[in-house]
């Protein structure tokens, strides 16, 4: 089959090209529900492989390249974002419905471009490479390029988590790697420009033109095939629990790194203490955190646990109320309606009560009602992985346990989070805070006091990762650096290793002189001798 | 089914216990293939599930501990192991037939008592942990425990790299976590002698006596079942690649961690300069490094690669004569001598020719010929996963290739490696190191300059891992610290925390005045503000 003229075409090897089609596919505008008018296509396994011959060849001309090359093109790449916010904007907004601004405008698109600056600094500085000297041993080590990258970037941040400008695309080509991106289906057109700029970054700055290719959708059989490919170093990926794991039992089986973001409730613990202290606070800042963006957020609170009181029956009514007078955002796509849809049914079947919402999708739109749902603590141990199923969207379970130690059971049975957070009185809750967060902590990837879990702070210090299933690894973020960039390399020895033919940052000048490197166990931006 | 009066104990909750048996079996004595007496359980899952219990009671206990509390245990542990030398190597010797001295009363067991200090000093300080703190985000991440770690050692390092006394068990407990060891059962006696220390180590530290559980072996399925618990954290295997893919599958399944240390041939290649300029010294030290240890080394050089010459042809011929003319060592068991036995044959039906040794094993005791392989680079390229087959023991494979060119070649179709040397003469080589450097770097763990492979030592920048299938992620090293520690942990993030709940490695006093924590994107050992 092959491509009708008004179907996109895909980014190989440098040439924007028609796609070897398999079939093709139309996103659509959740403002109004209806297929938007371009065509994409769904690449048959020729393009993986064409891409992935690409790719391994970019690999190998990365590697003879000075890092500052690379950081070159992300911040190119960077300011070539800026100026096209517009276009980017434009079509994001039909693609995802999410706000013009400040959503993608003004926050998501700027987190973006200055997270490949972030990026570009490691890249440029060679921090993030962990360089480590044993003068004595004669050994030197360092973390460096793994080989091409795919990029399955999920649907809820079009610019940020993008696949060809995202975290781990940033990541991914910061470490050296080139980057193979599998667009989101409900945004191709979005990732399509994006694709754009980078190319022209790629020619301005002199870099293979092969780092950047894209891809919009495979069949699932090529997707396994993709992440298990031996011409692969690794894959990122974010999205849906069902997709990723069988992406990841793939890779897997071809001893492949993937890192998964899958799904999480992020749950949210309030003592009666903070309750009493800040009620009003903290049903407004709960109420904001799920319904901004319509929920649609990998660290979305989607399960609040409480202590039963006075206060913790009013603060379920009062967020009810936020719920029923906020008008209703709009959703990423018919699916993720649908899929709220049925996540809220799911529940309800289990035993959970809606208190506000609930019901079918609109029909006009992309759009389902807040919804606060509750359950007992007792309800919930009947049937822990039952009510752990992920509502992602504009909802929310409230679970009232009968103590704190009942509370800590509840936690005892949570899978692996991206977050937990607590929030507790000013003084008084010490007890409470220390049984909780005992159990809490060792359940999610970053720990919260007094704060709602969205907003994922680009810093060296966050973990946006968690344990198993919340993601594939419990020991890697997927935002931050240097941390983010480690998940795409491999760790290399130098042993005995003439210094000539050291890799720079590994040699006894150190390269930028503010280069941190590891010698001889002291942290320090000196040379060597 | 229950133990009889001559089976062994296991050691499950601080108890030394009749195991639940399934089975029973006997190791072998090497020297003289004959069955030693003593008679070991396969514990049901009976067994495995009480360990499992206790260790992630254990993990409890531990998280609530200081690291010093830790490290005292490690530090009195390793006093304990040199304190019980003699019969350690008394019982070593009769499982594994490896000599007592030099290797093992004075070069391995050292080095594992000198490996449970280093961790003990890792943690003491908290340095493996990376705290990381970004005060202007209010964020602070460390990596910390991660749960009851299960230890599958190898047959070959039954000191160094055993399942309660070896780099991962070190590792594991340095990190926090309790470890539950399963006996290599070619050496379960020692095994035992071990774990008889480490409780008593336990008792006289004060730590949870579950801290440190042995079995001696399980059905594969009870294996399976093992790695893949919910209680479990992770696991650590050293052995064969069969048998760790399988566990691979399970413990990938239920999104465990497993850090797994397979197969490797260890390429070493030789440049016709190198030859031309240290022929002798090159012959010997390759003689040597194979035959050390019977070539039961993770780090044997299996396969060497020439370039044809008048050189490469006499390297063969010497080499030959020096295998032939040494007498072969004990192998550690029937299983290894019949395994190498085996991968000879292999490689010989491949198209290998056998230029000394090859051949059955004998009989009397475990062993088997010296043995020197010779193929042509044609035939390596014409079956590359053939020509791989690792022959554990003492043998190696010789590739000659026409050129450089096609050396590379060879080397672009080799799997990943725990190591890969490179000899080239002083000067004029440079350009073949970098041809052949290009090619080897990304295929191995570890890259060498005029250096054999064996010898691993315990440094910060030592990388003992390498891609799959050499390992099952290209990111961690086995030997080492902090490298070999961050296996066994999970990454936390800290957002907004209340000062005075953070974890002491991560408040504003620096808790040791020595612990290096990066602090706004510099690396201190200060305290804050």
């Amino acid at each position: 089959m092959t491509a009708t003229a008004t179907t996109r075409p895909v980014l190989i090897n440098g040439t924007w090209r028609d796609a070897d089609v398999a079939s093709t596919f139309q996103a659509t505008d959740p403002n109004s529900n209806t297929k938007l008018e371009a065509e994409f296509p769904v690449s048959s396994w020729k393009d993986c492989d064409e891409a992935l011959d690409a790719a391994a060849d970019a690999a190998r001309q990365l590697r003879k390249l000075p890092a500052a090359k690379i950081a070159e093109f992300l911040e190119r790449y960077a300011d070539r974002i800026d100026d096209a916010k517009d276009a980017l904007v434009e079509a994001a907004f039909s693609e995802t419905g999410l706000g013009k601004s400040p959503r993608l405008a003004d926050v998501e698109l700027p987190r973006t471009s200055n997270q490949l600056r972030a990026a570009a600094a490691a890249c440029r500085t060679g921090n993030w490479c962990m360089p480590t000297i044993d003068t004595k041993a004669g050994i030197r080590s360092m973390y460096e390029q793994l080989g091409p990258v795919c990029v399955f970037g999920p649907n809820n941040f079009p610019f940020a988590f993008g696949s060809v400008s995202g975290g781990d695309f940033a990541a991914a080509i910061a470490a050296g790697n080139p980057v193979i991106g599998k667009a989101n289906s409900s945004h191709p057109e979005t990732t399509r420009l994006f694709a754009e700029q980078a190319i022209e970054a790629l020619k301005e700055t002199g870099l293979p033109l092969a780092t950047v290719q894209l891809i919009y959708r495979t069949s699932h059989a090529d997707g396994e095939k993709l992440v298990s490919d031996h011409r692969v170093g690794a894959t990122g990926y974010t999205g849906s629990r069902g997709a990723g794991l069988t992406l990841k039992a793939a890779a897997d089986k071809a001893g492949k790194p993937i890192y998964l973001e899958l799904s999480s409730v992020n749950p949210v613990v309030i003592t009666p203490g903070a309750l009493a202290e800040r009620f009003d606070d903290i049903v407004g800042e709960f109420a904001t955190s799920v319904l901004m963006g319509t929920g649609q957020f990998c660290t979305n609170p989607g399960l609040v646990l409480l202590v039963k009181d006075a206060n913790s029956e009013k603060f379920v009514s009062e967020v009810a109320e936020k719920f029923s007078s906020s008008a209703a955002g709009t959703l990423l796509s018919p699916a993720v309606a649908k899929s709220l849809s049925s996540s809220v049914t799911k529940l309800t079947e289990f035993g959970a009560k809606v208190v506000t919402g609930g019901g079918e999708p609109e029909s006009g739109r992309c759009a389902y009602s807040n919804t606060l749902l509750t359950a007992s603590a007792q309800d919930f141990l009947s049937n822990p992985e039952g009510f752990q199923t992920e509502a992602f969207g504009n909802a929310s379970l409230i679970v009232t346990a009968d103590s704190v130690k009942q509370l800590c059971e509840v936690i005892a049975n949570l899978e692996g989070n991206l977050t937990g957070c607590i929030y507790s009185a000013a003084s008084g809750d010490e007890d409470t805070y220390d049984s909780v967060a005992f159990e809490l902590t060792p359940k999610v990837g970053r720990i919260l006091n007094d704060k709602m879990p969205t907003g994922v702070a680009v810093s060296a210090a966050m973990n946006h990762g968690g344990p198993y299933p919340a993601t594939g690894h419990p020991g890697f973020t997927a935002v931050g650096v240097p941390g983010s960039l480690l998940r795409f390399a491999k760790l290399t020895s130098f042993d005995n290793v003439r210094a000539s033919r050291l890799p720079v940052v590994l040699q006894d000048k150190n390269p930028t002189g503010e280069t941190w490197r590891l010698v001889d166990g002291t942290w320090t931006t000196s040379d060597l001798g």
